[in-house]
């Protein structure tokens, strides 16, 4: 039932080891552009001309080999494409990120009203680093809002929300903007697309909490009598958002726009990750996911529809 | 510095003891029209002409003393007042309660389409005995919206929040309805308001999940063709909205609206209580509240208001 | 090694995927009526001329192949079975459960005495649609008493302990046998053994606290004058069985009688749980079971037999 | 409203301080024989002619002063009363000490079988240090059985559940009989009766729980051929009766004796504190106990007597 | 009893009321320059010619009152003194801290070696407002080292124990003492001595761990080429320092100096706060403290001197 | 690809099973000299000449299969080593054991001087069964010290930090050496090395923590007027080691030396788990770990070196 196969693929996990008599083999998880996902095994990878590493888009020459169902592809040789292929490679949300980003930046603009909170989105849009890798990350490396764009999207959503609430229950509407377009900014240096939705040093030794508070300081800096308060107040809505000590906040909420943006991000990625389930899971026509142990359930997607009283 | 005093007051604890001497006295905690609170104490205490109790409106005779700033009445004597009188002595929210409960009517009946939710709906409005408490009722005995009409404003502000919500992440406007409307509809029978705000022994032997999903069968009962897994899917809203076993949910919120559901109720139940300690601690004008014992933190009214930018 | 096989098994699990050349394929767990697990695969599972789901009985024609000591079977056809062959491959309880449950009638029926709990039970008794799934439920998916009649031989022992503590702590017996006999009564709707002991919707959204529940407001509903303090009292013994919140009860016990229905529930799954892993694990000739997961621990069998005195 | 007053209290608290000019003072919990507690205040403590400590029997003069329904003594002098009047001020069960004991040690001897475990009664009943102790003891400092003689009482209640349980669960009666005789043991050295029910030093240190292992060992020492087995066991059910961990224990039951001895051990003590409560309460009559702080609940007792069905 | 006084205090705590006849109060805790506290009570406090705050030193006259062996000035008036005069109201440790930090200075710079860690130093020295606040702050408001200069001489203890364990453990030696001086650094931000001891806006809603993260960065940033990698590998220890997300660490310790910096800054506190209890606590000469409700527990000092062998 | 193989294994984990046809086989997992695992299988295993048993020490004819990368050796036939060969098999420090030990005792001695610490080493030393194996246990099954010696290495290691914090805190030296030379001997007790680092029942079943306090009452026992407020003091740094209930100590440290014994012990440990990590998945070099389940995080190695401010 062997195949011969000639196809890119982007290395997901890599181990290097050597065989009983020595010989060097390499074991890897690859991902095709349409995200499926299948293990590889190469041995002799010494004679690679170059040094495979996670996140490298690799043209893979072998055989595809089954077993019990799964499929593994014998790797015979591979050779290493360009990084810019790498964004062909990773799950992708069902929007267009740039027109997204623009969307953001008018609702944002055309909400916002206080002079400071303006000039402080005004130095996001002119960090050309930052708002590059805004576009394109994702919100988390699984869990929720986990494709191409997922961080735009989820911060877009989170914003619009922001808007809604400080309506609703009368407070500090451009306060809570700040705290909502800046709560998971720092994930602009916790991830890299680069190695395949992986975190970076900075990540793992400080999260993006951390390096969010350490962006939105830099902002401040540059802005003429930046209010210390306002600095401080919006400091902690991205310090606190995670609602509890034991989720990683080092505070918890104290105001009120640190409450409801809690709360606000919390639901938005609930949602998130509920949808994304019943889709993981082709639960779309209703039924129960299977057991998320995330989660520490099952997801229903009861399927009601609406009746009309007059049907 | 004593003073006679001749005054109105509900009873909200009572203990009843004996002296060294064997001589009856009592200690009661009163609370007057205006919500003020202080302690009597009235020793041959049964010389009184009724058996006081928990919840009952008295007309106190006695004098006032004071110790270290604080003041106590010692009571001479005091007489039973009719029961209806009790209702003058609960906190009352800044709104009128029928006016709010057509308000909430004519909101629900304006957005609801699904013909079994409008049925439920039905059957709650026409249940003289549950609309009635329902309209005084406080949403909480302490803790968040707890005075007259408070489990009224909470509901109706759940349920605005739930249509909001629904036509954002596009889920089934009228069960998320339903979820909000019924979610805490239990505290009719769990708290008596005859008594000052105190549990029902229903309420604290079954609790408002378990009493709110019996009151919704029983309405299900009464519809023809109810469909068993409407009921099923509000009774795991109702059950599930404390969103964590420990906090007294016997199941996890396991569809899209349940977990909505769960964040837009305590989203608003926090507020509120966020908003009431401000006001309780006169914190207002800006600054810190007390440290909350519940909530674990002091909070913060940073009282910025937005700048504008053409200032 | 292969050989052919033609055998009738019960699916426990099913996965529907296609291979990469999109042809589909499916995945079964299967059980034989002696309780062997053995994993199976079917390609081009298109030709098959039912949808086979969870649950199913089918007659099986393959060829068993075996990697590292675990057998599978490569499926060539199957056919489905009727429904009632279903319950030939389940685990069962080393009993008659018809003769069990007229043992516990008649020692329920000898044992109780108050006119109200005697009213209950018969209601009970008469409900055919629950007589019948008590009889054959199991106690849980797994854990203890996980097989049929697990529920009931469960019921009746925890019968037997209330009407024992009942007397040793002077407590009132028929409101304990009453908190006993229907503790669990709501598994009958939680599970369902036509699918393999799985659990059913309402058992996933509402759970068998809350079913129990509802099923005695039932039968309280049709007797006489059944006192509203009596249901309370049996609910809240349902409710917080468990014992403590995060163990999914709403409420923790308040009454001496909820206080021993907790222990005495707990005492016997945990007592049917030791035994019944060392069964499986076989321990009986004395030793260390393997460690579980759910108790996290390892469990001794010490096998000591008393040492006579005189010997 | 001073009173005169001249009679003898035990020490339970006592505090040593001085006046801001510099004249020292003590302050004092007494109790009197009937268990009702007063607190004391004696100025120029220094007159005294012994160093007053916790546990002390005093002959006091003074004056009664009350204060907001409160009262305390304005020592004026005390003299302190031989030990062993200590005896007459502490909290007593409804029985008779010397009787349950002979009693208890007649239904032991009259069920145990096993050579061994008959040998290791036969050393603790010759211990006279202990025994003594083990009459007088209560099985806590509050919480459960906090009387004198709760120690026996309560273990006797164990040993004798221990007996009933093992002949239900089939289990080593003698092992699980032994457990429960020695599972509190410890308690005699842990406590100190002579101070007012309080810890000492190795009580604080070590805990019963590992002073209770020592004790057994000692005992298998001067056993001939006492099997290691049987000790290690023995000792289990002592380490492990807590349960779980966080409540003190460093094992978890791992044997079928072991999980039961956990089971009877904690029901006992829990229906204990529970009838303790509603006498110290008043609840004997129906109704709801205060909220308790240890149990985090309210109690209720429902005083719902059998009505029988004849009736 | 009465006395007149007429003394200087820091205010602790104030509390603003009106009688019921509506005449302002104050209600104040007060403490001496010996560390001792009072209460004291200002009836018709609008006569005063300032608005008396936390941490105001206040020259008193007033009456002392006793009530039950505790004090409390009734003030007739009070007159606020310059702010310079707040240091002399606050608990002293027993060293000079000037002389400590010359010593602290000399440790560090006799041990560091590496030119970055070195040039990190520097500007912390050199860093006026930071070094001026960093002698005289504690390390926490209660707990331990709550004195002032206890911040100073806990860094102090934590840097000579780093080197120590650098050492030992043959890790990198500057980084950690690097980690060990910065650790508590955003103290100096986070607590207010000039308000006796209280938290600033910024410490509650940032706290210590993030503003000392934002110090070093801003030293860092004044440092030509100072590697990122050093930078962040500082923060981590910083951030790590508490060792559990729900002590308030955003990270857990993912580095060898991580985990030491943890380990000997806790030992350090709690040895502190043992010594320190056992001094609170009058228990220098031996024996049990109070019950200490942080710690859980109560503490020993067993007093047992070595004895020599010889003796 | 198979290949033949005659070599010398032991036994870490072993099953037996049949196969459907009835034929028992085993399945093993065998260890070599180098410390390299592989799975083994073998059919019609009932031909052996002896019952194969975890632990031993096996002389394995067979061939290697490979799939997947993975190897297993299908076994042809195994005979049974000598029990002393087992040593050969179990994971080895850098280190002789002999000379350690003969270090260890010595740097003990001569820090020692208090007559009862010194006489209770003396017993310890003496005490041949367990100085041998404390000279070979490793400090646990996994984690931290893992190999022949590591207990022996891990004392030691705490022995001598207890002389530096003793000297640093001004504590009693010698009862913290204690605590550290005898806080986990019963560790001799717990593991079984002739096992392949397997626990005893008595390790099960009671614990280091217990048979070490054990043990040193034995050798109390054996020492003219030991006091016994030492040997508690001792028994509680043994019991209260661990720091908190929920990781097995079942009381809190209480004394300064208990607290300090918890923190140098805890530190070591994790310590020599971070260093034995870094070697295991071979991050010598610098980077990061795989993520580590039992202290749920990867570690990450920096390698940053000193950099030296003159070069």
């Amino acid at each position: 039932m062997d195949m011969n196969l000639n196809k890119k693929y982007m290395i997901m996990e890599i181990a290097k080891s050597n065989t009983k008599d020595n010989r060097p083999f390499i074991k890897v998880v690859l991902i095709d552009k349409d995200g499926v996902q299948i293990q590889g095994i190469m041995f002799d990878s010494n004679k690679l001309k170059f040094d495979p590493q996670k996140g490298d888009v690799v043209d893979v020459s072998g055989t595809i080999q089954s077993y019990n169902g799964q499929f593994q592809i014998k790797i015979n040789n591979m050779s290493k494409m360009p990084e810019e292929e790498s964004k062909d490679f990773l799950p992708k949300g069902d929007f267009d990120e740039n027109q997204l980003y623009d969307e953001f930046v008018s609702f944002v603009e055309s909400n916002l009203q206080d002079r400071f909170i303006k000039a402080l989105f005004r130095e996001f849009k002119n960090d050309q680093d930052v708002t590059t890798k805004f576009k394109k990350m994702p919100a988390a490396k699984n869990v929720h809002h986990a494709y191409i764009g997922g961080l735009l999207e989820h911060t877009y959503s989170v914003v619009r929300l922001a808007v809604i609430m400080s309506n609703y229950y009368k407070v500090n509407r451009d306060l809570l903007m700040a705290g909502a377009i800046f709560h998971d900014i720092g994930k602009v240096y916790e991830l890299d697309i680069s190695k395949g939705f992986d975190y970076t040093d900075s990540g793992k030794l400080i999260g993006h909490l951390l390096l969010g508070i350490e962006l939105v300081n830099s902002y401040c800096a540059k802005i003429d009598n930046f209010p210390e308060l306002y600095r401080h107040v919006i400091n902690h809505m991205i310090a606190s958002h995670h609602g509890l000590l034991e989720y990683g906040s080092p505070k918890k909420p104290k105001t009120l726009e640190a409450i409801i943006l809690h709360h606000i991000d919390d639901m938005d990625a609930k949602v998130n990750t509920f949808k994304s389930i019943f889709i993981k899971d082709n639960i779309t026509a209703g039924g129960w996911s299977n057991y998320d142990r995330l989660l520490e359930r099952q997801l229903f997607n009861h399927n009601i529809m609406m009746e009309d009283s007059d049907a």
